[in-house]
């Protein structure tokens, strides 16, 4: 049986330092670089690999500072706080000495309380009746997702006449794979830039940060398995070379797995 | 003339080691600790005041790890990474040697661009037409803003009864100051956690992180000046412990200055 690409991407070696190795993987090249959410769930990964986690990821804040470069990377997650429920990390990605990646994260042991899900999943055809996009960007990461677009697909024509950024999608890996806090933490940054949805028109853009909350436990993430995961996301404002987007993540149950937001360079 | 309480509470002495020394301030006193938004423009302003920034801030994330004991802190911040244009911040605040904060921001320099507010600023009656607030919370930071409940306010019989999460409220300084970057993180952190609007019950809440967009140049926060913003809330999700909150704050011409997220404990 071969190994899924994401097993292998989010792979980390400890080193006698305390730091993890690990290296980007041609699977999931982006434009420059790797996938933004790959980055994202290697930073993550070198947390939920830590002998002194306590609990499962409630937040995770992660900051593009540069361009990553093809090749070995070294992660240092350090927990700086450690109460008695949660717990507080730092992480660190380099590569040559020099940070390419930073981020917070804290991971928390749950109980069950009071709970309700406020935003409603919205009402959307199932995913097989739902065909795959007619136009798919170039990149090779875009193959490691099946996305079945619903609405704010990317542009048949850039015509600079959108007038929206709402997009709404099905989507999980491909080839399926059963859902984790990696892998969701990856699936965060599947949505495309809201830039290009709402002016219908290419330009360079690039993520600056991104903060994931997960509301879904172990328990609902094995639930969720290799299903199908319904994504929305939307921007608030585009303002002189950044735009903000937001976006939901939930499993074809109707349970929010996640609600994760992003800031994100664009130039014009 | 008096100074203002709040920039007496973000002054911050530079210690020959390069960190800040600053001190709480009883003026921003919560139930436990200081009020969160104090501590984050205090997170911030040490980037703010840094001899080596480059920029504005685009983005801030702050982490509360514990409580914040009353008296003195060190606030470490550290540019780990200068691009052209934007700068990575990786942020600490300390007590007695141990982290009571974790933060991280990104200043750019930014310039004129295509832009467009997407989300739609409510229609609100105006600040003079909002009455002060029938009940207000006892805590000492509270008398520090002026705010002026339009919806989802705190509940006048905490009854259980709740049915949404969303507040909309005028809010400025108390006494009115002029907004800066540091001012508008306070500010992004000025409403009550959604599940005591949700619910109209009163349970143990505390905020483990927060992520503010800040979309309003240094020119904008000067043509605010010291009049009301308009504020929005709600929740998407409260799950097993924690649950999510966003917001928006305009300014009086319309202008979304803000967009902010957090995460926050809750129990029972």
């Amino acid at each position: 049986m071969n190994s899924h690409p994401f097993d292998e991407a989010v792979a980390l070696q400890r080193q006698p330092d305390g730091s993890w190795l690990g290296h980007t993987h041609p699977a999931y090249a982006n434009m420059v670089g790797p996938f933004g959410g790959i980055t994202a769930a290697q930073a993550l990964s070198a947390v939920l690999r830590h002998p002194d986690r306590l609990g499962d990821p409630v937040s995770l804040t992660v900051n593009f500072c540069a361009a990553v470069a093809d090749g070995h990377f070294v992660v240092q997650a350090r927990a700086v706080r450690t109460n008695r429920s949660t717990q507080h990390w730092v992480i660190e990605l380099q590569q040559n000495g020099q940070a390419v990646l930073t981020a917070t994260a804290v991971t928390a042991v749950r109980r069950e309380t009071w709970s309700l899900d406020e935003e409603p999943m919205p009402i959307c055809p199932p995913p097989e009746d739902v065909p795959l996009p007619a136009v798919r960007a170039p990149m090779e990461f875009v193959r490691r997702f099946e996305s079945r677009p619903i609405s704010g697909g990317l542009p048949e024509v850039w015509d600079g006449k959108g007038d929206s950024s709402l997009s709404q999608l099905w989507v999980r890996d491909q080839p399926p794979r059963p859902l984790d806090f990696a892998s969701l933490a990856s699936i965060s940054d599947i949505f495309f830039p809201r830039v290009f949805i709402r002016r219908s028109t290419h330009v360079p853009v690039g993520t600056v940060s991104m903060t994931v909350y997960f509301h879904a436990s172990a328990e609902q993430l094995a639930q969720t398995g290799s299903g199908y995961l319904l994504g929305q996301a939307r921007a608030q404002a585009f303002r002189n070379g950044f735009f903000d987007q937001s976006s939901q993540l939930w499993n074809q149950a109707g349970v929010l797995l996640v609600t994760t937001h992003q800031i994100v360079y664009y130039k014009q």
